[in-house]
This record gives C-alpha cells, sequence and structure tokens, in this order.
C-alpha cells in the first residue's frame, strides 16, 4: 500500500463515484470541508496539508484551519461552527492543552459534532485507554502509527462521520422549526396572514432569502385556471398588489404545471411546493434558494406541506365558524326588523358608522382601558342588534304613523330593556365579550343620555356602557340624515350641529369628537344622498 | 502501554466517571451494547470476546453476537435493529463479501446508525484507499494493527459515535411524532377526547404503557384545589368514572403538588408533566415510565408540552366560537318566541327530541345518505328556528284566542315561507350546512305533508327536506302532549295512535318508525306529566 499522499492528477480514486457526474459544479456551489489542526509543531501542520491537500469527499475538497495551542484552538473552534474534523496534540502550552481543549468544545461551547482525532507525539501524557473513555473523542493516534494512509483513513471516516451527525442534526433542527411554526400558523386567521406566515416560514426552514410567491386555485372551479396570489415577498413583493401573475408568463407557466400535476417540482432554481387543503383549495408555493435542495431539505419540505394543510384546514373551520357566528347575528337583527319600518340599510350603515367611530376613539387614546380588541373587533356586528327589542313592541304603536301618546310612549320605550334582556339570557352562554353581551348592553343602553336624562334608567357617564354611548350617537346621526315616514332628511351641517349641541348632555362628549374628526376630515365610511 | 485484555477486577478504568455512583442498578436497567463480530474464522471471533469482555461503556457492558459468513451476518442485523457495532471480516465466502454486507446494511436495510469497522486480514483483496472512500465504513484496520489496545480504542469511539447518532435520531424521531401528534390534536373538539389524545401521546412518545392520568384545574378558581381528571387510562382507566382522586392520598397529593409548584416533576416513577394553558385553566399529567427518563425524553417531553398548550389554545377558541354561534342561535328562537304563546320549554322539548329521533334513524339506517355527521351535529340546534316566520305575523291573529277564518289563516300560514326566507339569507353568508340552511329548510318545510296535502308549497315525499320531515312529526308529536291554552295535554297512547295513523299521509313513515322505537322502549329524552 502506498504512503505517498495522493498525487493530483490521479485524483479520480479520491471522487466518490456515488456522486453527481459533474463534480466541479458541485464544487463551486458547496462548501468545502473544514479541516482545523492543532499542534504546537509548524511541522505537523505542513506535513498534514500536504498529505491531505488534494484529498475530496462527496466532490468536495478540504480546507485546513491551524493554531499552535490550546488557547487559539478554541478561538478558531469559536469563530467556525462549521468544522469537520480537529487534528489535536496533546502536549502544548500545557502537558494536556490538548485534552482540556477536547473537553472545553464539548462542555463549553456545547459542539457535539465536530470529530476531534487526538493525535499525539508523547503517549505517556495521555495514556490511550484513559483518554478514549473519559473524553469525548472519537479517535486517538500516535503520531508513529499515522502513515499518510492512516491520515486519509482517519480523515474520511471522519468527515463521513460528521456528515451524518450534520444531516441528522439539520434534520432535527428542521423539524423543531416546522413544529415552532406549525404552531405559530394555528394562531392566525386571516388567509392572507397564513399565506404571508407560509412563505416566512419555507425561507427560515430552508435559511435562504424571503423571496417567494405563494397562490391559492380553488380546484373545484374549473373555469378558474389563473390563480390568485395570496403573498408574495422579498424580490416579488411587488407582485402582492397586482394580485395575480398575468404579466410574468413564466411564473404563470410554472405555477399552472403544478396545479395541473399536483406535485411539488424541484427543478433548481425554479422550486415549487404543492399543497392541497381542504374544500378543494389547493396552494403553490414558489422560492428560490441559492443551491439545490438536499436529500434532508426535501424530506423537510414534504412534512412541512403536510402541517401546512392541517393548519389551513383549522383556519378553514375557524373561518367558517366566524362566518356562521356572524350570519347568525344578522339573522337576529333582520328577525326584529320585519316589524320595523326601518329597512335593512340602516342596520348596516350604524355597524360601519359604529367600527369607524371605534377606531377613530382607539387612534385618540380615548378610554383606552375600554377599548380591546375583542371590543373593536365584536361591536361592530353587535350594534345591530339595538333595536332587537322591538319585536315585542305590539303592532298598534310600533306601527302608529302619529306621535305616540304617554302610556304608548312608555310600552315603546320597553324596547331597551326588553332587548337587553334578551341577548342578556343567551349571553350568558358565552364566556368574556362576545356579540351577545354587547348587543346586550347596547340595546339596553342606547336611549340613556349622558347627563341621566334618558331611559330606561336614566344612567349617567361612565354608568352607561361605552358600548351604548357610541350606538346612541350613530343611531341619532343615521336617523337625522335619514328619510323617514314622518321627516325629510336633514342636512349634514344641522345634523352635525344637533350632535354638537348635545355634547356632554346627551352624548359623550370623547365619542362626539370621533364623529366631528371624521366628518370634517371627510372619512365617514357611508355616503348619505 | 499493555495490550493484554483489561483485568476484570481492575475495572474503575473501564467506568465512565461522569455516570451515575451505582453502575450496577443502572446496568441492570439499561441494555448492553450489542456488538456482531462477522469472520469466518472462529478463532477471530474468541480473541474478540476475550478481549472485549469486561468493557464497559456509561455503565453498561458488552453482548456479543457472531456470524460467520456475510450472509449469516446480514440475517443478524435484521434481526437486531440496535447493533451498535460490527466488526466486519472482509475475505469469507466471496472475496468481498464483507463490503458487500456493508452496502447491503446501508442501503437494503437503510440502517446507518450501526457502525461498521472492516477488519480484514487480506488487505490486497480490498485495498484501503478504495475501500474507505467507496463503502460506508467508519473505520479500516488490517488484522495486524489491531492490538488488544487499538481494538478497545476502536470499540470505545465506535460506541460514542453510536450512542450521539441514537440520541440524536431518537431526538429526530420524537419531534417527528410530536409533530404529527400535535396536528391530530387540533382536529379534536372536545375536551375530554383531546386529554385522552395527550395520554395517547405520551405513552407514543416515550414508547411506555399507556398508564396515565390527566387532570385540569382552573387556576383562577382559588378554592377549587381538588383537580378533576379528564382522562385516565391503561392501569388507571377505573379512576375516569370517578372523575377525581379523593380515593388515591398518594395520587392526589402528587397532583396537588405539582399543581402548586407549577413545574414538571421527573422523580421516577413519579413522572409528572405540568402544562399552563389558557384562561388560567392547567394541565397536570401523571405517567409511569419503566425507566428513568433521558434528557432527549426530558427535552422532547418540554416540546411537547409547549404543543399541547398551543393547541389547548386553539381547542377553547374553538369552543368558545361554537357556544357563541348556539348561543346566539338561542337568541334567535328567544325573539321569535316574544310573540308566541309557546314558553321557551316547546322549542328545549323540539331540540331534544329531534336529536334522539336523528340518533335512532342513523342507528336504524333510515335515509344514510342524508344524515350526514354535520347534519346530526347541527339539526337539534336548528330545529328549534321553526317557528321563526310567527315574528311577522301580525298580533291580532297570532294571539287570537278563537279559531282563524281562512283569511286569517292564510296570514298565519306565511310564518312557514317567512321564516325560510329570514334564515336563507343569513344561510348564504356561511358555505355548506349550517344551523342557519337547516333552519331555513325546517322553517320552511315543516307543515308540509308527507302526501303533498300540506303548505306553504304541497311537496310530496322526498322533495320535502328531511330536516322539516323529521321536526313536522316532533312538533305535532310534542303538541298533542302538551296543555295549550285551547287544549288540554293527551295521552302518550292518543299522540301515538293519532301519529300512526298518519305515517305515510302527513308523516315520513321512517320518522314515524324512530319515533315509536323511541316510545315503545321508553327511551324518549323528556318527560311529559
Amino acid at each position: 500500500m502506498s504512503e505517498r499522499p495522493p498525487p493530483a492528477d490521479e485524483d479520480d480514486w479520491l471522487l466518490d463515484d456515488s456522486q453527481d457526474e459533474n463534480p466541479e459544479i458541485l464544487a463551486e456551489t458547496q462548501k468545502p470541508w473544514k479541516l482545523l489542526i492543532v499542534d504546537d509543531e509548524k511541522d505537523v501542520h505542513t506535513a498534514t496539508c500536504l498529505a491531505l491537500r488534494d484529498v475530496r469527499y462527496k466532490g468536495q475538497s478540504i480546507t485546513f484551519l491551524s493554531a499552535f495551542s490550546g488557547e487559539e484552538g478554541l478561538e478558531v473552534v469559536k469563530a467556525h461552527d462549521d468544522i469537520a474534523l480537529i487534528m489535536l496534540d496533546v502536549v502544548m502550552e500545557s502537558d494536556d492543552a490538548g485534552l482540556q481543549l477536547a473537553r472545553r468544545i464539548r462542555e463549553e461551547l456545547a459542539n457535539s459534532l465536530t470529530r476531534i482525532v487526538l493525535r499525539t507525539g508523547q503517549p505517556g501524557h495521555a495514556p490511550e485507554q484513559d483518554v478514549i473513555l473519559h473524553y469525548d473523542i472519537n479517535d486517538y493516534k500516535t503520531k508513529t502509527e499515522l502513515t499518510t494512509q492512516k491520515l486519509f483513513t482517519t480523515t474520511i471516516a471522519s468527515l463521513r462521520a460528521y456528515e451524518n451527525l450534520v444531516s441528522l442534526e439539520k434534520n432535527r433542527q428542521g423539524l423543531a422549526k416546522i413544529l415552532e411554526s406549525a404552531s405559530d400558523l394555528y394562531e392566525i386567521h386571516s388567509l392572507r396572514e397564513f399565506a404571508s406566515g407560509v412563505l416566512r416560514q419555507v425561507s427560515a426552514l430552508l435559511d435562504i432569502a424571503p423571496d417567494g410567491i405563494l397562490c391559492i386555485r380553488n380546484g373545484s372551479e374549473p373555469g378558474s385556471s389563473l390563480p390568485e396570489i395570496l403573498a408574495a415577498s422579498g424580490a416579488y413583493e411587488h407582485l402582492a398588489e397586482v394580485g395575480n401573475l398575468a404579466g410574468e408568463p413564466k411564473l404563470a407557466a410554472l405555477f399552472e404545471q403544478v396545479f395541473r400535476e399536483k406535485i411539488r417540482t424541484f427543478q433548481h432554481p425554479y422550486d415549487m411546493l404543492y399543497i392541497p387543503a381542504r374544500n378543494n383549495h389547493e396552494f403553490a408555493v414558489h422560492f428560490m434558494p441559492q443551491q439545490p435542495l438536499d436529500a434532508v431539505e426535501c424530506d423537510l419540505l414534504d412534512v412541512f406541506c403536510q402541517r401546512i394543510s392541517a393548519a389551513y384546514d383549522n383556519l378553514y373551520l375557524y373561518q367558517q365558524l366566524r362566518s356562521a357566528q356572524a350570519a347568525t347575528v344578522v339573522a337576529l337583527a333582520d328577525l326584529a326588523e320585519f316589524r320595523d319600518t326601518d329597512t335593512g340599510e340602516h342596520v348596516l350603515r350604524v355597524q360601519k358608522l359604529t367600527d369607524a367611530i371605534v377606531q377613530e376613539m382607539r387612534i385618540r387614546n380615548h378610554y383606552p382601558d375600554l377599548i380591546s380588541r375583542e371590543f373593536m373587533d365584536r361591536i361592530g356586528m353587535a350594534s345591530i342588534l339595538h333595536d332587537i327589542g322591538k319585536v315585542a313592541t305590539p303592532d298598534h304603536i310600533l306601527l302608529k304613523p302619529g306621535k305616540l301618546d304617554p302610556d304608548e310612549r312608555t310600552i315603546m320605550e320597553l324596547h331597551a330593556s326588553i332587548g337587553e334582556q334578551i341577548l342578556a339570557k343567551s349571553a350568558k352562554l358565552v364566556e368574556g365579550i362576545s356579540y351577545l353581551s354587547l348587543g346586550s348592553e347596547i340595546a339596553g343602553g342606547h336611549h340613556e343620555h349622558f347627563d341621566g336624562t334618558g331611559y330606561p334608567l336614566q344612567l349617567k357617564g361612565q354608568s352607561i356602557p361605552l358600548s351604548a354611548r357610541i350606538v346612541q350617537v350613530v343611531d341619532v346621526f343615521d336617523a337625522l340624515l335619514s328619510k323617514r315616514p314622518y321627516k325629510m332628511p336633514w342636512s349634514l351641517e344641522d345634523t352635525m350641529h344637533y350632535i354638537k349641541g348635545r355634547a356632554g348632555s346627551q352624548f359623550d362628549p370623547l365619542v362626539v369628537d370621533a364623529l366631528v374628526h371624521l366628518v370634517d376630515e371627510n372619512r365617514l365610511p357611508v355616503k348619505f344622498s
């Protein structure tokens, strides 16, 4: 067996033939293996480099790092977290400098992947049996036994072991990332945020730039072959606003192919994921890793796609429940309206105006303790329930064309507390702030006046629920601006004059303040003719 | 340095001092390392066993397996998936029998964890440079260089490498299991099923018997120190029905401690997980692994608990939405009732009877294509909306004490199509089968007769929605059995006589069949006085 270093011009035996047929390209795109020599004898560095300089393993060459003491070695390892192999002398600045370095690498740096081969010229200072058992090293060689051939064998075996460990660790870390990110997706309740989250997570998983596009297609609609862009990031961000790939024929063809073949394609650099989801929806994701994906990455992406699909199912279910809930509230309002003279337009306008005022109050920091996210999310929908109690008002009063007499007025005014009661009974079935609990407050309190002169309870100021104080303003605002059987619509000027004049008496001044800003800055969400 | 096998009576140097102070107990509970010798020379087996028989690594001894050919070696590896190290001869039944075995282990058996050390007496048949590059082996030794000391070093280095790989792989597989199982939990929508799922998954993750208890406590209620058992399995299954730990003082104390200290405790065999969750709820899980948990298992359990907590958040949100939705449907029914003479008792009885009849029909396999899971889940709640259209019936008709004249009757009958329309409008906002879509069918069709003589559309047989055919029977059944202002309650006998007499004319015979079974077998869900 030859002990001279393998000659550079005969390096075909150094190539693993299981590799790609074009190793030069691979060598260009992949990183070389890092080998650190820690030894206080300069000659050892020179000889090692000479012996191994032409070695290639899996198409990659070796880059040599050098350190001449244990301390220096530690600094190099700290600076490079991807050293495959350390050839480590024992006796340097102290009799056990190499052993100490080995221990610190494993314990202090928590690096368990780098292979450490102890190589000693003075085995008396580090008895083999003792050292191999008590230090987390991967081989023990005396310098005399380490012929060039043995050096080669040890290096290849070490690179292979390092490669195995790195691959497993990469897989493990990838799964941990997917676990973390999949949970995050379960907390997202909007489809577009979900889509952006998927793009972010592909780039985090593969550690690549966040250049990606996610499209959705409804597979049950045969005509709709043009996929819709749900999210686009990085280099593609400008496409997010366009919403489709009409201006990008090459990308459009890629997406078209994936949706047709229903399978992922990793044709670097045109990598595409395919994710089937509930209800005939399907997603495709385009992303651009700098290098071709390796087997571990492909496996991880498969796992990732399964998780995305499951998380989307959950999102879909959530959205179904949300829309069912909203639809039922609308049905409630419709039902009450059936006996009222109003059209459905009134409650729709009340909903939009209520939402706009609450947002404005949030911006102006009015009542920050009361305006929570839940409150903001639900008050608009809850506001449409304000007159629901009118369902109990007798026809001869509800439908009377002229003015009500005092007795009739008393009966009419019952609609506030009846609405409050109906909704409060159901609201008890739900924890926390719900459409029903807010609706109950609003129904009961939307005829109270800020100065305590309203009905039914003559509540005053802060003791009237904020939700009711808001809808009180909105209800009057909309009523004045609308045509009713008994009146013509008022002008916006007259209406605002009336409302401003009653800020602090009938109305909460901070609610009026928000409305004034919306009106003055022409930001009302509804038009009045 | 000595080359004789380490003497058994001086084996302290063989013990890794980082280990437990009681290695005998460890050795009893942990499995020994498996070392397979594949060599066609019997003497090599004997000498290897002799040299290594007293070796211990991490408190564990070595068990030797033997094979005398490549083929035999393959069978042994197939039978043992936990071999740490194979000492592999090259030339056996063929010149490259050992090399072939190495390749088959990696490729056919997909075993990449077992360490393979090639040990050849005829290096000419397997040149070192060539073999170490082209075969996925972990070291190459000629028999002459393999002194007892080198054999020892190679063995320890290999066991260490195997241990590292197994630990990483175990961690990786654990994460993959958690990923899989966490997604499953997201699909569960009942708290008790969720709890059972958690117990199952702890046992799958740790590969232990499914003996466990999961308790929940509401941390915001200071008085409620007694945790409630949500799930109990295996040896503890009997506790699931009891519901608490009153009869198990030792276990009760364990749970009490975990809920007090809010931290997991792995005091084998009393291992406990602690999982904080949304809304001040907290879970504790008791399980019983046979051996103390290792570091990888502890880490995995931490990850698992985080996922459980996130999945519970999702479940909680789902339940909130479900109850909000149900409460809104109840409010709808309440609202309609406000103008009706019925009390709320009628709709509650209709709901329960409808659910019971649908379940009975499912058991009897009536209309299997129509009775889907969604249908079963929602029809009871939807049934309470059947008379919602009465909200539009004028007072003088709705509240008239005597018999209605034909014109009044026509107006009264409008309640069916009005209810259908109100609900259909909202149902359009939701995909699929919802309370609203079923409610709409029921409101519109619950006065149709099976023979086409009902109202409003004189639909016949299968063209009446099944939901309406069911509620039609239930509505009449309950009305006859109840006291109304204009009638006394009928007896059950008279009622059933009436209903059976109209099976096929007014009523769907299969619905009547289900009701007859419920009545005859005394399984009605409501009592009639």
